[in-house]
Parts: structure tokens; sequence; C-alpha cells
């Protein structure tokens, strides 16, 4: 159920109407809006009785929830969720185009600081790189682990880009969330719904990515697994599905973002590097992931891609990265006119 | 095989290769490009031996292809092909960006007339109708057939615009091809090699659309079926892959068209329309396709989409069709740069 | 609409609703079964007006029918179609389990020869072989065309067997005819709706196969356009489909055997050898089309595959073949106790 | 790289080559079979040198391994792995068609009892139930946890039945690995590789469900981080794979048994409830799964599966249950033979 608060509603009325909802043994999820805010209720077994609430003062409306979804609808929040970090101006969701851009995984300190401040030289507010790796094979290259954070928080420091990196498993979501300012969840682990929880209790926002064989419903619901545990910063990525066509790793299905913008209020986001998995494909479905009107990008950038130990066919060079960043700012502006 | 003329071979020089290859039984396909020409062979058995023409005059080199294709390619022509229509100086495949507009169906002189009418008054050049609809239900309807195609040629007359619709069959495609300017080919014929011959027989460009199921190599020797009959004015288009995913009718995969590019130097358009299946998408995914470098789109109008008899959820209404007009010219604009 | 005859309506009674149904400038459509023969009525733009039929003698009920095909369904025929050669004995869709084999394309009278006694020795009825090769590429090897049908032709009077081959279009339709006892239809062609319509103005029963990204609706709806013009001996064909899975050329969907069986009286079988790609995955799937409830197979022999001139790998050898006799047979005896 | 032992190698041998491995910090992992001992060796970055080992005492030859896998291979062991639960005589990968059945969820004491009664009555010698579900909406029921694991090992003293049972994270694996026989790895979870090394380290055997978008090369790749970690009792289940086809939840890939066979020891088994999910269905597909020659299958049966909190429209009925197995059973034996 959702309880949508009157314009006027004040901060009391909202307390007592959460206390109402505990006294039930329920979880009220207070989101503010614009004009009102709304108050969705999980933890019930069934459908909820609207009559404790619906006369409780400020209390415009009591509506019945039908989809499987909750907290990551528009019914619940009209406008959209904005991810702000605030020292430093950087915003996710909101007029500003976010590209997040830097390597698949954290090798060494120079890598990474040639890459970041390539990154940052080229305008971006956000860097990517990888400490632990989900691979395929036991064999391959896993990550520096916390090494890796610590050369990230270094990079945070001196080019004053804030961190997205991924989580593989609980212990490493601890170090993360201890290191980075956003927390990625990768296509693998989509329904990793003990990962998804813990992500839900962190204090930092949550980058998750679509599963490669997922529908939007199942997307909406692993969003919905993190924000049912109270945290409300999570951004959508849409990195390619798996079909029959074989000219790229995964067909990016760029559809998603009118059809998440239709559903739901929060942000996102597109990664053309890992769903084409060649770098001279990277740039135009970059564009077109601005163009079909994402909130931004995740990009694979590297400065001797040949080398890389992870993807290197996919990481732009430092001036095709340049480049892309032009022509994407271009048409995110055409977008939001 | 591959004869590469030198860029001073004269026609003398070209004619007399074309007659050696004669006269072994195959067919030469002449590809005149910026630089030089080049002459493909088909109808081999087997390799062809290149002592007959190593030692022609203007013959730079023979070139054996390992690719299943050999007149779509690169290889043969380096230049990409521009589809000219010299009377109204309309192209596809030049530096103009091509949107191909109209109804989803042909119904009546008077839907198509006001559709064709918004159509030419945004700037558009090429009218799309149906005057043969391939349906899935034996009792859907099924087009107007002949008097479909007259009231597409009387649009022509009024508004300049050159006329591509789709031939179903070889008896469909007789007539398309006396009363329009590009004859369509459906994805559900991608694969209808006698069809595809006939096209290749035609004096007109084709329009062919990728099998729902297609690989990009299955999509270019579909092409090259038309092309190995003598047509070389093949326009290729992405319209949608069949998937798992189904918040859209098919899935848009618009990677396809770097890897054309990377390969062909066919043009080739995106179709936001039948992919998605729903006004509300046709938007994002046809900037989309600008941004990613297609040569054109391929988009249904109606001026009442809710009284159409095919596809009716999908046709842009006027107003949102010329906003679309403005937003895929200005980034067709910035990738040409 | 469907009009369901009572059990005691005679001959005369039936004549009368084909009469008041053509009346209209409707098609009749009578299926005879074991209790009672029930009308199907096709030709209609929108509901029939039950009125005329449901007074004349003999008519039991008028059904309105809203899914989208009518003819396939159990709706109209509760009993299976069995299809009979009655010459022979032999039968697709009765107690025996039908195996067609043959080789993938006729090259030559020795091979065909030789692949059909080993076929006929086996116990098979039917011989599978094309003269008309639907191939990828222009300039693969397409077939021997009417001196295929020729030599199939031969191999019917020599061994007994019923030939089964490819029309991939409607000149080669009408030799397959005039040559063959089972017109297939390919997967390629499954929505060549002019050809389709063809196969149902023929006097030959039709192989339909299931096109490689079709689904179950689409399918049904290809046998409907088939028996829409009066064909009514149709038997379905599971091929594979296409997906991401790359460890077989196709994915064999064996489910579509009891989803068929569950909607359609029209008899199914299951080609275990264009779905793999690959002899040795042959003969374990041709044992789950048995054990899943087909009523037979289309398999591929070759006496020597590694000269085949298409699809040799997937070809079974003799003894091979012979084992896989004994086994898919004694399942299938498992399956119909 | 792979050392493979003479058959004559005594146990002082092979103790030798694991230790002159385990000296240069890799892990050594013995595989015996019936003719000789192979031993794999992971924890090497790049290439192995064989010198060390070539001349030690009863070392066959040294063979590198090009795949990406390594332990689940028929290179290193030619037979096929039988997973033995000694006490009751129990196997799986052996002789014995082995079929694990039971509940969706356990949901009550009663409901597991009457149904494990069941199971046991028709001979079989596996029970199947979850206490952890991994379920898409955070909404749904998720499981009794420990009370189910309790309700199941009691199920066990009662009727000598195995337990199978899923972890879907590691504190729900260190109880499963107390209570069960074999610990259940879902589909979701089959590229969760923090889970996959933590099964690596249990001392029960894992039933690891293929991804529903994993190629056969990232399934035994997963079964391989299983592996490295010293656990080499771990059993395949095809559960069906992602497609465009929605007559079923998912589409049965039979093929994957042939495919696993042809490269790994592995047994493999087949679950036709969760990829078909309609009742009706199971029965053909099982039987289906038994004809592809699968080592046993993983079903669904309930007491009154309308009322079942999860998945009840494909859990079997007692009666169709029992009739199942007679089939199957009289299949794999034509299969074995």
């Amino acid at each position: 159920m959702l309880i949508v608060m009157k314009p006027d509603a004040t901060e009391a009325d909202i307390r007592r109407v959460l206390d109402a909802i505990q006294t039930l043994g329920l979880k009220g999820h207070p989101m503010p809006g614009a004009q009102r805010t709304a108050i969705g209720i999980t933890g019930n077994q069934g459908a909820v009785d609207p009559s404790p609430f619906a006369d409780l003062p400020g209390v415009a409306e009591c509506v019945r929830v039908s989809k499987p979804y909750k907290l990551v609808t528009r019914d619940l929040r009209p406008d959209k969720t904005v991810i702000r970090f605030r020292d430093t101006g950087a915003e996710i969701g909101g007029r500003e185009f976010a590209v997040i851009a830097g390597v698949c995984a954290v090798e060494s300190r120079e890598q990474t600081r040639s890459t970041a401040q390539a990154v940052a030289e080229a305008g971006c507010r956000f860097f990517r790189g990888g400490a632990f790796k989900p691979r395929t094979s036991p064999y391959a290259f896993q990550g520096l682990a916390e090494e890796g954070l610590k050369i990230l928080a270094e990079v945070r420091e001196e080019f004053g880009l804030k961190i997205v990196t991924e989580a593989t498993d609980e212990p490493a979501l601890d170090l993360v969330e201890k290191y980075a300012d956003v927390i990625q969840i990768g296509a693998r682990n989509m329904q990793n719904f003990s990962l998804l929880r813990r992500a839900g209790r962190a204090r930092k926002p949550v980058l998750l990515k679509r599963g490669m064989a997922s529908t939007v419903e199942e997307f909406l619901l692993a969003a919905e697994y993190i924000m049912a545990e109270g945290n409300y910063d999570v951004i959508l990525c849409e990195r390619g599905v798996r079909t029959f066509a074989n000219h790229t790793r995964f067909t990016l299905d760029l559809s998603l973002v009118p059809e998440v913008r239709r559903i739901s209020h929060l942000p996102v986001i597109v990664d053309p590097s890992h769903s084409t998995g060649t770098r001279e494909k990277v740039i135009p479905l970059a564009r077109a992931g601005a163009a079909v009107g994402a909130d931004g990008l995740l990009v694979d950038v590297h400065p001797y891609p040949e080398r890389a130990l992870c993807d290197g066919p996919q990481a732009l060079l430092f001036d095709m990265f340049r480049e892309m960043m032009g022509e994407v700012r271009a048409i995110a502006e055409i977008v939001r006119r």
C-alpha cells in the first residue's frame, strides 16, 4: 500500500503515519517529492487494511498497489530521484549528463592515476575501477582487492573524482562501502538477493547492473530489494542482454531506458563498453545512449589497452574518449532541451 | 574473386575484363569508386583462376575473397554506396539524414494524403505506405494491393515524395516496381531467396529489412543475393530482433549499424516503430538511431492511430513526428561533423 | 465461428450448412470426427451472425471462436488428424511412429539410391531428400531441381517409400506437387504467406517446419494459412529455435510437442538433425523426440557424410541410423502404452 | 597442466607429485580412474613448467591444457564421476536413474512428510525441498530457513531419503551443509563465485543448476570454481534457458546433456518442472530427459498444488508422479542397454 500525504502535511503528520505503520509490525518508506510526500509500506503479507491511516491528519489517500514493485515506482515518487554528492556538486539523474569512466580493473597505481587524470581533464566527475572482478574462470585475474580500493581512494583525493567500484560479495561490500562513493552490483549478482539486501543497508548509493537475461520487471524488483532495506539511492544500468546475435558480446537494449522512465523515478545509465566488447562500437553506442535519454554512461578507458588484464579490446584510448565526451554532451543537450 | 583496376584504367580496360569473365561463363560486377573500379566475380564453383586476368591492361591486382559475401564488402567498394533519386535530389546514404515516414498500411486516399502532407511539410523526401501487408493471421487485413499503390503514386505526384512500399511476393513485386521508387523486402521475407533474386533483377533500389533472428552474416548474404543479380542499390534496415525481453515487440539492435559500416559499403537505416511497438518509445529510439550513425529512419505516422487497421499503437501523431524530426536532424548533424 | 453438428447429422444436413455459409460469401471447412462433424467458417470480417445457422437441421451449436486460429484447433476437431497414404498403409499421426529419413540434398542417383535402400531396410516408410535447397549464400549448391525430383520418384518406385521434399517457391511447389508425396515448407519460408496459400491449394499433405524465431501462435497461424485454403493435411515439425546457446546450431524446443497437442489436432514431428548440427547429438535428441510424444522424426542419413554437399556433419551413418531406429521405436512404444 | 600417472603408479608416487606441486605454491587435484590417476594443477599464473614432474617415478606424461577448464574434463578423468551415498546405496551418475523429487518449498511438516512418503513409496532415494527460496520479489515467501531444514532432516530419518536443498548464500550454506546430503546452488547463483568457492570447501556433494543465460563453457567453469577448491562431487542440472519462446517459462535445452558428456566426467540431470512451469508438460519432458541420456531428474511434487506457496502449477500430483516414474525408468533402461 501507498499512503499519499496532503501537500501541506507537516513533518509531525508524516511521523505519526510512520509510527502507525511500525505499530503494525510493518516498515514505512517516506519519499518526499516536490508537491507531496508519499509513504510506501513493506513487510506485509497480503493486503494492508487502510483504515488505521485513512483518518490520520495530513493523509490525502491510501492507494492499493497491484504491481509487484512498490518503492521503485513513479506512483510513490512522481519526481525523478537525483543522486547528489554535495561536496563536489556531482550528481546522477539531475541536469548534468553523468559519465562514469575509468579502467575495467585497477591493475597498478600508475595505470589508474594516468587514466583518472585523463578522465578528470575531460570534465568527468566519476571514476570507475574494479578491485574485485567477477571472472567466469577461477583461474583469471580476480582484482587487487583492498589494495586496489586504496589506489582508488588516492585517485579520489588527487583528482576530486567520485569513485564507483564493484562489490562481488558481502565482505567486499564492507570494504567498498568504506573506500568508495558508489557501490556497484554487477550483472551476475543482480539476483544475489543477500548481497542486494546488504547493499540496501549501506550508506552509499548503489549502481545496479541489469542481469544478462533479466526482464524489466526482474530488474526493478532487484532494485526494490535494495530499497526495501531503506537505501533509496539506486542507479540502474543497462549493459546488454544475451541474444543469438554474435557480432557483439551482448545486445544493448536501449529501449530499457524509456521503459524505466515510464515506470520508475530511478536514474538509469548505459554501459556501451561491456555490451559491445569492441572499441570501435563503443562511441556510436555511447552516443545512442545519450540520445535515448539515459542519465549517463559507464565507459572503459585504458592508457594501453593491448596490455590490459581484463577486457582490453573494449577500452577507449584517451583521445577517443575525449572525442566521445564532446559528442555525448552535445547530444544530451539536444535531448534535454 | 575480386579484380582491382588501376586508378587510370579506362572504360575499355574494364570492358575487356568483363568480357574475359563472361567468356568463362561467369558474371562480372563492376563497382566504380572514387579512386578505382573493382570487379567482383560470381557464378564460379570453387576458386577462380586469376591467370586470365592478371596481365590484362588496367588490372592492378586479383584478390581472393575468403568471406562468404563478396559484393556487399568494402573490399570491393571502399566508398559508401549512395542511392540517388536525381529528379528530386533526394538520396539515401549521402550527406542528408534520410527519414522515410508514412503509414504502416494504406487504408484510404484521405488517410494517405493527410499523412503525406504532414510528412512533406516536415521536410521529408520519402513516404512509406504498405499496399501488401504480410500478416501473421490469414484473417487480418492484408492491404489494398494495386489500389493502394495507385494512391501512393498520386501522393508522389502531389507532394514530390519518393515512395517506399513492400513487395510480399513476385506478382506484388512486379506491381511495386511499376508504381514505387523503392521496393521494400520485409523481415519475414529476408530469406525468401526467390523474391530476393527477383528484386535483384528490378530496376529500382531495394530496402531490405533484417530478419527477426538473422545474424549480420545472414543479413549481408541476403543483400548479396540481390546484388548477385545485378542490382547494387540495396539499403539495409535494422528493425529489431527477437529476444526474451518483453517490454518491446522486438529488441532494436543498434550495434548492427557500426558492424555493417565496418564490413559493407551499403547504407543502413533504423526502424524504431516496428521494433518498439509503442509510440512513447519511438522518439527516443529514433534519436538513438540517428546518434549511432545510421543513414536514416523508417517511421510510422498516422493521422488518427486509434483507428489504424494495422500497428496503430506505434504510429506517431503529426506533432510528435515534427518534434522527432527536429531532434534527429540536430543529432545527425553532430554525428556527421 | 464454429458450427458443431449433432452426432446424427446427415450428409445432407452438412451440405445445407455449407451452402448457407457460401450464400454469405464465406468459406466453410467441414472437419469430420469420430463423434460429430464441426464446420469452421473463414473469410469473414468481424464476427459472424449465428442466426442463419442456429435452426438448420442437424446443427447442435454455434460457437464463437476468440482465438486467432480456428481450423488448427481441437475445438474444431477433437480427434487427432492422421495423414494416411492408403496404397502403402503408411501414416503420420496414427499408431505407428513415423520416421522420415534420407539425405539433406539429392546429389546423385547413386547416393540417393543407397541411402533409400538403407532407410527402407530399417523399416522406414518415408524418404526425405532435397532437390531445391534454400541456402544462406547465393554461391552455395542450390540443389538439382527437377533432375533431383526425378531421382526421388525412381527411388519411390524401387523401394516403396513415400517421398518428402521441400518446395522453396511457387514454381518449385508446382514440380514438387507433381513428383512427391509430401510437400515440405522450410523454416525460412514459414511466413512466406503466398507460398503457404499455394500449398493450401495443393492436393498433397504439407510438412511445415517451425521458423527459427517463431512462437507457437505464429506457427499455428502459418498452418492456418494452409488450411484456410482447403488443405487440412498439415504436419508440424519442430527443428530448433535461435537462442544464445552456441553448442548446437539451434536449440531444439521439445516442449512445443505437448503445447501443440494441447491446442491442435495436427500431427507434430521433430527434426534432431538440423537443430543440433552434429552427428553425436542426433541420436540422443531423436530418442528425446520420441519420448516427448512426437508423432515421428525427420532425420538426415548419408552414405559418406564427409563428402556431402550440404550439412554432412549432422548426417547419421547407416549403422548409427539402424541403432537409432531400434531405440526410438522402443521408446515410442512406452509412450503410447 | 595435467600430470597423467602410469597405470602402476603407487600411492607414494602420487604423493610425491602432489608434494612437488605444493612446493611450487600450486594446488594438485588427484583424480583416480579405472585405469590410471591423473593430477590437475591449479593456482598457476600462465603455463606450468613440466620439468619438475616429468622424471618423477610413476609419471606417464605431462599434458598442457589449452581449454579454460581443467578439472571438469574427461582429459583429466576419462571415467564418469559417480556420487555415492554409501549408507543407502543411492548414487547419482551410476547405473541407477536418479530421480530427486519433492516439494518446491518446505511449507509445513505435514506437507513435507506426505510428499516424502509418496516419493519414497515410488522407489526414489532422493528428496528435494526448499528451505531458502530465492524469490524475484522481496515481498514473496522466502522459505522456512532452519526450521525447514529440521523438517527435512526428520523426513530423512523417517523415510531413508537423501536430502537435496538449496543454499542461497554463505550463512545458508553453513546450515545446509549441516542438515542436508546434497547442497543445491540455484540458477541465479550460478555465477555467485564466492558462494561457489564456499561450496567447494564443503564436505557434501553440490548440485549446480545452469544459469538461465549460461553457455556450456560458463556452466562448466562454474563447476570448475567448486572443484578448484577441492570438492569434486558436482552434479550439473539443466533447468531451461531464457529465449523468446513464451509457451514455457524457460526453454529446456536437452542438447546440453550430450554436450556435457562429450567434455566432462560429471553427472548431469534435468529439471522438467521449473523449465516448463505447467504440470501437463512435466511428464513429457521428464521422459525426454531420460531419453536424452541424463543421469536423473529433479521434479516437483505436491499433495495439493493449488495451495502451494511457490510454483504450484508445475507440481505433479502423486498419481501423475507414479506414472512418470514407471515411464522414465523404462526409458532409462532402453538408453542404458
